[in-house]
């Protein structure tokens, strides 16, 4: 048994440091972690790349930027500048993956198609900029039922579409578990991701049921829901993928949980439902 | 401003009998009415039949039949039962649309290409029937926070390429607003929708924000919430649909408000926001 392609997303142990998560994986024998930038922020981004870097851990991704469907001149500024200023922090993480969340509905507006469009047009913008950073802007599909809120690039086939209008090194796509296990297309959207070399990271967390009131925060243990692992871990590998694969949960009981515990039932989880098949 | 296309569905106004939904769509000046197999239960499906046509009302839908995804042969034998019983009751009540939740994940199970499976195989058995009582076999995609637990067919375009291995005559889909409005393929599969004649029923409500803790229960009137009726309105009749537009509201503070007042808000937001445009 196996953690060489396991990775903490720094979220799931929303309690530590940046620190305290970075010597929680080397302890635990978890040889990666994907980093949230207001963690770094809080570390400083220079303290926070050697810390990692000392560790020996790989850095998988940084969550997050995106945001980008601001109308009007200044939000577009606000939201160009801001990412200019992920990409920046990535490049010094050492990370090769900026996963992008494209952001929901502007206030007041029912406008999906054109918030769609301001979406390409602030990747067009943006990602030049990725390819000389040396970083990707790795798209992430996010459940539907955030599609108002949050992100209005819903489906796999949907994000795929936007990145292949730029070159594979500049845009990819994100495969989560949560966000993209309903979908009737996802075994030919992931068959096409792989087949274009777009996909940028593979994140995992479980469908669990009821809903929370926050709906955000509904996300489980790998083997704790209704998502066949096996199925989802096979698509992906014979898609090519060979990278991190990632664990990251929103959920306020896991967040009450002891960082080491969350850790070890990640190993543990990983071991009987991701590795195994 | 008219509402000769307008239908009640009476899960909007869940504390009316059939009696009490009838008279309010009559005084209202509501021409149609989408009926629950309960609501009738409570009536009986002759008075109910009787009632409704003595008050010169259309029956637009009877929801719902569905529920295919059970395994082994005693499940299998129940939901065909169950749904040749739906389809009597449509017919007897007339009218030519059974609307079709097809179910989840059965308990337990990760399966979900299994599910879908049974789904297309049960519908095989009952298309026939649909066909003999002249009652359409309505399948509705429901939004995918409903995969697990509600409904395996998550998006129109996987609803008809269950649909379109039937008759015309025989199966459909329904466009209900509240489960497809996010779907990047939507513009798309309303055209093929209507180009086959598959639409069956047109069901409107609103996203709003944020869910509720039964997630079921968080639908609003129509302009309440983020989805652009007017653009979703023209796709549906750009595709040929000139069938009724039928108000469906899962909501428990619609469910407390008197009747006729839930009535005239439906009233007013069809003109504004349904018809205007």
């Amino acid at each position: 048994m196996s953690t060489s392609r396991l990775s903490l997303n720094q979220i799931t142990t929303k309690g530590w440091s940046l620190p305290e998560a970075v010597q929680g994986c080397v302890d635990a024998g978890i040889p990666a972690i994907g980093l949230w930038r207001d963690k770094v922020a809080d570390t400083g981004v220079a303290e926070a790349a050697k810390l990692v870097r000392d560790a020996g851990l790989a850095v998988s991704t940084l969550c997050r930027g995106g945001f980008l469907t601001a109308t009007g001149a200044e939000g577009r500024r606000a939201a160009l500048a801001e990412n200019l200023r992920a990409l920046e922090e990535a490049a010094e993480l050492g990370t090769d993956t900026l996963v992008m969340v494209v952001g929901g509905l502007p206030e007041g507006s029912r406008d999906l198609a054109g918030a769609r469009e301001r979406v390409a047009e602030l990747l067009g913008e943006l990602a030049p900029h990725a390819g000389d950073f040396g970083v990707r802007l790795a798209i992430e599909p996010l459940h539907p039922m955030f599609c108002a809120d949050r992100a209005v690039v819903s489906t796999l086939g949907q994000a795929l579409d936007l990145a292949e209008r730029f070159p594979v090194d500049q845009v990819g796509v994100v495969v989560d578990s949560y966000h993209v296990w309903w979908d009737p297309e996802l075994a030919a959207q992931i068959a096409r991701a792989g087949a274009g070399g777009r996909i940028a990271s593979y994140q995992v967390c479980d469908w669990t049921l009821p809903l929370p009131v926050d709906a955000l925060l509904g996300r489980g243990h790998v083997g704790d829901g209704h998502i066949d692992f096996a199925a989802l871990t096979r698509m992906v590998t014979d898609a090519g993928y060979t990278g991190w694969i990632e664990v990251e949960i929103f959920n306020e009981t896991t967040w009450d949980t002891p960082g080491r515990q969350t850790l070890a039932t990640m190993i543990e989880r990983h071991h009987s439902y991701v590795e195994a098949p």
